[in-house]
């Protein structure tokens, strides 16, 4: 067995190593590549998913994986080893249905309509982007008819995000979660003038807010010697080995949440990723368990931590401190309350945790729709605008605000935004049990203190790496399954306080 | 002869790929990478060079070259097709030579060799860097003996950069050089006081450099759409294709020049990258001819025009707007002389004309010494500093004002400085050719237009990318072999001027 797992790693770190590489020049195309650098990026993205792809599915591995498989069944389920072997051969399997010229087309063609929907969103032009979305629709039902499914076409494309979770488990969490926002949130809406949001639209130098985002997310633990932050349109997160995470944010002069918030998500993220074993480095169990366990990490540093009460009557002092005279009338429980804020609003990046979900379920229902050919990309801004009507009350003045604001289409993340929601239950969950076991966290944070939250985080979750599934991750760790009714508990609560509801 | 043809160019794209990939991870190493990224980095380049090796040494091309020989002999030698098939072939017979295991523990060992060469540089401390140094020594004189050599294993390396060229052609140039340049040096010397050079010295704001220096590129012809400028260590330019070409600079607060020349010489790099035909992207003959063509380019634009009298008739005025204090008692005569004052210094990169192609002597006699073995790796700073001693007159007080100054070693290029020089000399033979066509050019730079300057280069050099080697491209472009003659002319007629001798 030690010969072939020692050729099977061997193998496995070259695959890391491309991917990796073409995380970087994602990176790249994200943060500073100059526009007309696009189409050649675009080949080479290609070239390099292809390759991964076809050395990733090479017989050879699928030998050594048969070899392995009898060993492993003897070993701990939990163990490195069985892990490795169990993961790396789902994988593999699912990744042996797809031909390689398809991986290569989607990675071409996501990376030029990258570029395509920066500038579309840019201009509010829906209709410049749209045959660019047209083609990746294409492209990702081939993706999910390559892949296979049992009830429904989106089971394919959510697993690759959410491994063994179906459309059907997502659309019972979110019935349930609908039954009880929907009226809590009309209820709050009864209430809207209880909480001022308006301190967080004055002026905040971009600087100073940078400084300020950098300093919170060195004190949550985010290390520089391995890590960095840099600008771009759409935060996001990626890493490229131990050692080297990056995170990106964007900064509004004018409405402080964008960094402020966005950076402590990203931040979240990267903790996760600097967070695994060693010994998982250059395997494809190394990084998160899933989307769903990666966002629980990002929405619990954001929203549980960083929209509670105990971490503004540490850091608003601070906050003052660089903003004098943009929050010279508030104090920590009058900023605490204006985060928190509960309204109707366009943005699902800025929106509250109570309306969070709504926006989610706008777009699990698009995407349904558009992957079972109910619904055509032509007529998705009418979608999306009467759904933002139907859900939340407003509609968008235009897509750049609308079906337009997010990154994954153009990137080909079909299937992924449920994990969003999921992420944001999952880290109550964790959060809940984090507290049983360490229940001065709370006076922690209200002192500044976040050392133990995240080497809580550390043991329970971030050292498993993507050993298991997010519903064996949280049987692991909370003693039961991934439910909504904590987060329906935590967010009543909260927000029921905020607004005497 | 189209089906193989089209073909082997399929293959190249993908090799070209890989090796742009590993360009990306290279400049993002050099630029952002945090420091504990080194590690990982190291595995993804030797992974990519690796499989680039292997991509391009299959036997497919192979085979497919062999088809295509026959048809090549009937085309003109300066077509795109036979200068592909010839250039390609060569490269493959030489890449042949080499196992793939090799290039991977190169690659490995310059990118770890880079970060260490860094810290070592900033510490001056030449026994950190040493082992890493050995190690490179030793695999450069193991690539050397896979390449082959007929005379001197230098040539072997010098190849790579300066196809065709060897270490005896090198040495009969420098002697010529030497023999002209060091008593010319000494002449100087008795009249140093005739140019006072230390305006250079002053304070210069950061951000107000880089302005400036930004400012002056654009009018030279950067596409900023097409490409970008960063900070490093050491300045470099590299590509990802036509599109994106990458330089970077560093400012001195305390020393003009670092930026302004810096920037300027990697523009002129950039120019010969953003210049050749669309036709050849993707191929083994995108880019430039060789190394040496590379750098006349650069110093063209870094000398012969940015250190030339016209470009400060007109620069100077708004380099005084930009800096009126430190600039307040020069014109654009006393800055002209200045910015070439000869005077034996350190740091090669800041070298006057006159004196440049000491330091590179100096560095092709110890790269002569180790991969010979008549010098060891050990002994390299006391070689370095008893040369600067004889040829320069002075004594570095520090390695890294010495031996550790210039990154290319712990890049792994070994056989690489001659060509500063012979690019020194090229640049002054085009610039011959280009003012007996467009007689016009000095006077143009004199108000600040560039472009038929550029014109020219792009039709006369650029246009060709990989084509020709340097003296096949010198005969094309000048009727003339690569000779030193114009160059010293042009050194005694500059510096005889301004020094009166």
């Amino acid at each position: 067995m030690e010969r072939e797992l020692t050729e099977l790693k061997k193998r496995l770190a070259t695959v890391s190593d491309l991917q990796r590489a073409s995380a970087v020049l994602n990176w790249d195309q994200q943060t500073y590549m100059p526009p007309r650098g696009a189409t050649a990026r675009a080949e080479q993205l290609a070239t390099l998913d292809k390759l991964a792809h076809e050395l990733f599915t090479a017989d050879g591995i699928g030998a050594l994986l048969n070899d392995l498989q009898d060993d492993a069944a003897k070993l701990w389920y939990d163990s490195d080893e069985a892990s490795l072997i169990r993961v790396t051969a789902r994988d593999y399997e699912k990744a042996k249905r797809v031909p390689p010229a398809l991986i290569e087309e989607i990675s071409r063609t996501s990376s030029l309509a990258l570029e395509v929907w920066t500038k579309a969103r840019a201009d509010s032009d829906f209709k410049a982007f749209q045959p660019y979305l047209e083609k990746i629709l294409d492209l990702e039902i081939q993706l999910a008819n390559c892949l296979g499914y049992e009830e429904r076409i989106y089971d394919a494309l959510l697993d690759q995000y959410e491994p063994e979770m179906t459309t059907a488990q997502v659309q019972a969490i979110f019935d349930d979660l609908k039954k009880e926002l929907v009226p809590f949130v009309r209820a709050i809406a009864q209430r809207v003038d209880r909480v001022d949001g308006d301190c967080l639209h004055r002026e905040y130098d971009e600087q100073k807010q940078w400084d300020f985002g950098i300093e919170v997310i060195r004190r949550l633990g985010f290390d520089f010697e391995g890590g960095r932050q840099d600008k771009s349109v759409h935060p996001f997160t990626t890493g490229f080995g131990l050692g080297d995470t990056r995170i990106t944010t964007r900064v509004n002069r004018n409405y402080l949440p964008s960094m402020l918030f966005g950076t402590v998500h990203e931040c979240g993220h990267a903790l996760y990723d600097m967070g695994y074993r060693p010994e998982l480095d250059r395997t494809p169990i190394e990084g998160g368990a899933s989307s769903g366990a990666h966002e629980s990490q990002s929405r619990l540093w954001e929203n549980v931590v960083g929209r509670s009460r105990s971490f503004w009557k540490h850091w608003f002092p601070r906050l003052r401190e660089v903003f004098p005279t943009s929050l010279a009338d508030q104090d920590a429980e009058s900023f605490y309350r204006a985060v928190n804020k509960v309204q109707p609003s366009l943005i699902r990046v800025e929106a509250d945790e109570v309306t969070y979900s709504l926006h989610i379920m706008l777009r699990f229902e698009i995407e349904n729709g558009l992957v079972e050919r109910k619904l055509s990309v032509a007529d998705v801004p009418a979608a999306w605008n009467a759904k933002m009507k139907e859900y939340l009350g407003i509609v968008p003045p235009n897509d750049a605000l609308g079906c337009l604001q997010d990154i994954h289409w153009s990137n080909g993340y079909i299937g992924y935004f449920a994990t969003y929601s999921l992420g944001s239950m999952f880290a109550v969950q964790l959060w809940d049990r984090a507290v049983r076991d360490v229940p001065t966290l709370p006076a922690q944070i209200e002192h500044g203190e976040f050392g133990d939250l995240l080497n809580w985080l550390r043991a329970n979750v971030h050292t498993h790496g993507r050993k298991f599934t997010l519903d064996e991750l949280s049987r692991r760790v909370t003693g039961e399954p991934l439910q909504p009714q904590s987060y329906i508990r935590y967010l009543k609560q909260k927000y029921g306080e905020i607004y005497g509801v």
